[in-house]
């Protein structure tokens, strides 16, 4: 454990010079000297922690980290995919990375914005080109039934361009991209539980997004530099239809986003209440918040008619700022103060709590959210009343996990650590019982850890087997591959009183937030029917190239070894539009089309179809060609495209 | 073991109904019931085949496959990317991904198509899009000195668009890609290991890429259907300047490529010697050819002036086709006759043979090189009187690996096994010596196994302690992810005299081939020079914004947690290009810069600098942010631009 890390047995309860960090300590944690990655490697005995030795039978519950040649994991995990702008879907407890989705990016394996099909769901401007092309996805969260993931869909968001994505969990596809108006930086992401209203509604309906960037909703050059007029916004997604059913305009930004198990509230964490367009700016309050939406209230609100839109933007914009909503019998809203420039909110699996991690304090502000409803009932006097603990942890506090037995987990940043404390313990500390040790355990990290979740964390469900934390730098951890160093991915056994580290895992930047839950909630479906497709070429007969001006289309299957049409022939300067069915019925006998010098490549998979459009602009010979290895005579596997001058 | 496998008691000698796949047995194999992918999964006892226990100590020499936390692996693996165009840097045993380093696709994370340094390496269109954004990579190399890698370079194909690219291995970045004239397909790739003639020059100069696919040479539509009349080249590309040397005009195709220790012959293994355009036509002689090139003789024809130039390309052309080289006293060329429609070929460590994988026929053959050298001195007196050994070891050989102590490993797709055989031996019985017994033993593999490479294989110094194998498919060997499954790279033992398996890894396709080398091969660099960049901005002070009528240059500099300019103002319609140089110097202390809208993500590493242009088309204001989480104020790390209308 390195200098000036908190040990357990001195975690409390005295230590006022670190109750917050002070003024000149900011100060220096502004510099380079207390940059997030020193050139020191940490000193920590990372070996003789993670020993698995030393804890008897680490993933004795869950199965061995180490599986044996054919032996399956137990758990999926979501990731998200960082700037790749794709989902990332891995086995745990290996670790093993199964498959990507593509989103937000082109991929040029499947094809996604090459075919017709991915660039809808992409979106193209007029001069069909992509709109966007890069992307940076943050988190990943699952559709809800009873507490529980029901294996309908998952969302991920791209903070750059301010979209939200929904991916099919039975085809692992994604189906949906919706861009929000009026904000900028979307970051955070949640889905409801479950209604406010009606009880039958036991399942997702909504998706939370929190917009981070402030920014002047005004139109024109006088409005460009009023800063202290720049806005956020919080936005409901229909998680059905993806359209934007209604907004919230905030005081202060958003940073993460969390959801109650009953379907009442939402929150979002705010670390620039101060609305500074500068970093010191930012962080010059003492106290920030996290910021609760009364879900109900808002939608009557809307129904009521009492909303404004922005712009050319339809959206409902509901006035959510701390001066229209003082109030707490028509609130929509509640600002709860916390320590400034908090980071993650996560609700506990026991539905009683969010937890708000201090990023700049050390501290995690418990919230009990029986008290925040209570306080819309006019039963509570101030709303900070339902802070029930505010409780040091570490330097650096980022996110909490949980393992369905009351205790938290909790990223420290700046100590490059994990810690283990429980909650009713720390309520009881908080107040007032010294004697009440919150803090149960602490394992050093490698390093710099971000997000953090655990098995079936973030649902009723929580079953404290194995937890996961992406450590923002791996320093030393892996072989050198040049400057750009992978993050580190770490796993560790909860199933113990003591945590225990198992594994380091390399990934790609920058993963962020994820989640892990049982193999048995997800039932994927392997082949597709070829009644989705409205385009499928059924049968090989209907293959052929039909003329219409200078459209052309072509009409293709595959089975493998071959394409049903062996060669085809068009005219310079045609627009081909190219549909491809891959008649094979066999799971995972998929082929690849790519056509040289086209920018054409693709995969369908079986019982798939697909379509890309292109204009011949080439004479020649070109050998679209199979790109998927599928058969002894895939070499072989072509058809040749004969464009005449 | 499946119903058809050869066993290892079996396997020889008698086994003349198996000895060639006849036109019925090819038959089938073009139907889908012996499709590469069946529908009931293999029956092999994996698990009893593929436990560790029964081998002793697997993995003794080279360390345990599993690593504790915060161990090193033992082995580099560069692994081709397949589609995703990019190079995978992976560590061994472990098989975990370090990086990946982008070279024919961009990438949204590296910024990697979208700064201008990358455009540059990849190409433009006249209208400044980029050239090509799909790629299909295969083959992977790295550079030779004495037989071994010298750690400065790696080499990978694209096949879709004929594009060779260049990995630096100091900073892991891709620094040239040439476009191969005058050929479709560009398969197989091998650089040299030494200069035929010259031989202070111990070390890799050339690079020898195999183009696939045969077409019309000569312009006009006349030429497009006259199939028999299509012909393919290989090609020679200068490892220094990537510059085309030389090509080759050739009968019949080229797929895989070799080269000899002694840099006197490169190779390649020809599938379609029949000029077909269907796979029924292009497996219908009993026979194809592993093709000789005599690099010095060409050098030498090409110096003498001997040769064309095929349409705009100024690249040397010399004859390399049957009817011009049957003089073996002036041969370029010389085409050793092997079984149907061969695959791989690979170069044996002692120097002594190269062995081609019989893919259709159920054969390897062994040819010995100085046998083709005498051929090429007029010592022998029919060129397939090189072939030393031509022996079954089972369905499907694709490609062949090696352990340095005189065995071969060879891939057998339709078996979905792996077979050791000894070379020696092999060689022993062809020549008679029916008590030969070549084969030395079998694994069951799962499925359907491509390519393959040992630890230091494809080198003086194989060292048979890890094999790898990229199986095409995983069929239920990891979670259903939807229709598209992962491949699988399984991991094998070879250090004892039975082959052991020891992981499966799935893999996103298709990353075909790749190299395994020791790590102390390498010695990667982690932080930039200022100095390697003209354009960098050295100083904090330089930062500012330059107008040039409708050009505007932005400069910029990063330092945890801040850019130097907090904000910058442009005007719509200006064609903005701005400069980030990352003044940090610690290791990995990497930032990545985004500006919502534009399209515009990169990262720099520390003391790099990178460069974008992107015409300011939409009023507002952006808030450019860090998207590479490098220190506390991350979030906060943030760049206001404000367009005016």
């Amino acid at each position: 454990m390195r200098e000036g890390a908190i040990k357990p047995e001195d975690s409390q309860p005295e230590m006022p010079r670190r109750r917050f960090l002070n003024s000149a300590a900011i100060a220096g944690l502004a510099g380079v000297g207390l940059a997030a990655c020193s050139d020191k490697p940490a000193s920590a005995p990372a070996a003789k922690a993670s020993a698995p030795a030393s804890h008897g039978n680490p993933g004795e519950d869950g199965g061995s980290v180490h599986l044996k040649p054919g032996e399956l994991d137990t758990y999926y995990g979501l990731w998200s995919g960082g700037h790749t702008g794709d989902m990332r879907v891995l086995g745990l407890p290996s670790g093993r990375e199964i498959t990507r989705i593509p989103c937000f990016v082109p991929d040029a394996l499947v094809g996604w914005g090459i075919t017709n099909e991915s660039r809808q769901v992409m979106g193209t401007n007029p001069d069909g080109s992509l709109k966007y092309t890069v992307a940076d996805t943050h988190h990943t969260h699952a559709s809800y039934k009873d507490g529980n993931y029901d294996g309908r869909y998952a969302w991920i968001n791209d903070k750059i361009n301010s979209r939200l994505a929904r991916i099919r969990l039975d085809y692992f596809v994604c189906d949906k991209i919706t861009e929000l108006p009026n904000v900028q930086g979307f970051h955070g992401i949640f889905p409801d539980k479950r209604d406010p209203v009606d009880p039958a509604i036991n399942y997702t309906t909504r998706v939370f997004c929190g917009a981070e960037f402030q920014i002047p909703l005004v139109p024109g050059n006088a409005e460009l530099e009023k800063a202290d007029k720049y806005r956020s916004l919080f936005t409901c997604v229909d998680a059905e239809s993806m359209e934007v059913r209604w907004q919230v305009l905030i005081d202060g930004n958003c940073d993460l986003t969390a959801t109650s198990y009953d379907g009442k509230l939402a929150a979002t964490n705010q670390y620039n209440v101060e609305n500074g367009v500068k970093y010191e700016d930012m962080m010059s309050a003492e106290r920030d918040a996290c910021l609760f939406f009364n879900v109900a209230r808002i939608e009557a609100a809307v129904k009521a008619g009492k909303f404004k839109t922005i712009g050319s933007s339809k959206v409902p914009v509901v006035d959510g700022t701390r001066e229209a909503n003082k109030d707490p019998a028509t609130a929509l809203t509640a600002y709860v103060s916390v320590p400034k420039n908090p980071h993650g909110v996560n609700a506990s699996p026991d539905g009683k709590y969010f937890i708000c991690a201090g990023k700049l304090s050390p501290t995690c502000t418990v919230i009990e959210l029986a008290k925040v409803l209570a306080w819309f009932d006019g039963k509570l006097e101030k709303i900070d009343q339902a802070i029930v603990a505010e409780v040091e942890v570490g330097l650096g506090p980022l996110h909490t996990a949980f393992d369905g037995r009351g205790n938290a987990y909790t990223t420290l940043f700046l100590d490059s650590a994990l810690v283990k404390w429980n909650v009713e313990a720390a309520i009881k500390f908080h107040a007032g019982d010294k004697n009440a040790r919150y803090v149960v355990d602490r394992l050093d990290l490698q390093y710099q850890p971000g997000h953090v979740n655990a098995s079936q964390s973030e649902t009723v469900a929580a079953d404290g087997k194995w937890l996961a934390v992406g450590c923002k730098f791996s320093k030393d951890r892996f072989l050198p591959a040049g400057p750009l160093h992978p993050e580190n991915e770490q796993l560790i056994d909860i199933s113990g009183e003591k945590m225990v580290l198992v594994a380091d895992h390399p990934v790609r930047g920058e993963p962020h937030d994820f989640i892990i839950f049982k193999r048995e909630l997800l039932k994927p479906k392997q082949v597709y029917s070829l009644d989705e497709f409205p385009n499928a070429v059924k049968d090989p007969k209907e293959s052929g190239v039909v003329r219409n001006g200078r459209k052309v289309t072509v009409k293709m299957t595959s089975l493998a070894p071959a394409f049903s049409l062996r060669e085809f022939k068009v005219k310079k300067g045609d627009e081909v539009t190219l549909i491809l069915t891959n008649l094979d019925k066999v799971q995972d006998l998929t082929h690849g089309f790519a056509i040289p010098k086209y920018n054409v490549n693709f995969i369908v998979n079986p019982q798939e179809t697909k379509s890309v459009t292109f204009i011949a602009d080439k004479p020649g010979v070109f050998w679209a060609y199979c790109t998927h290895f599928c058969h002894a005579l895939h070499l072989e596997m072509r058809s040749r495209m004969i464009v005449e001058a």
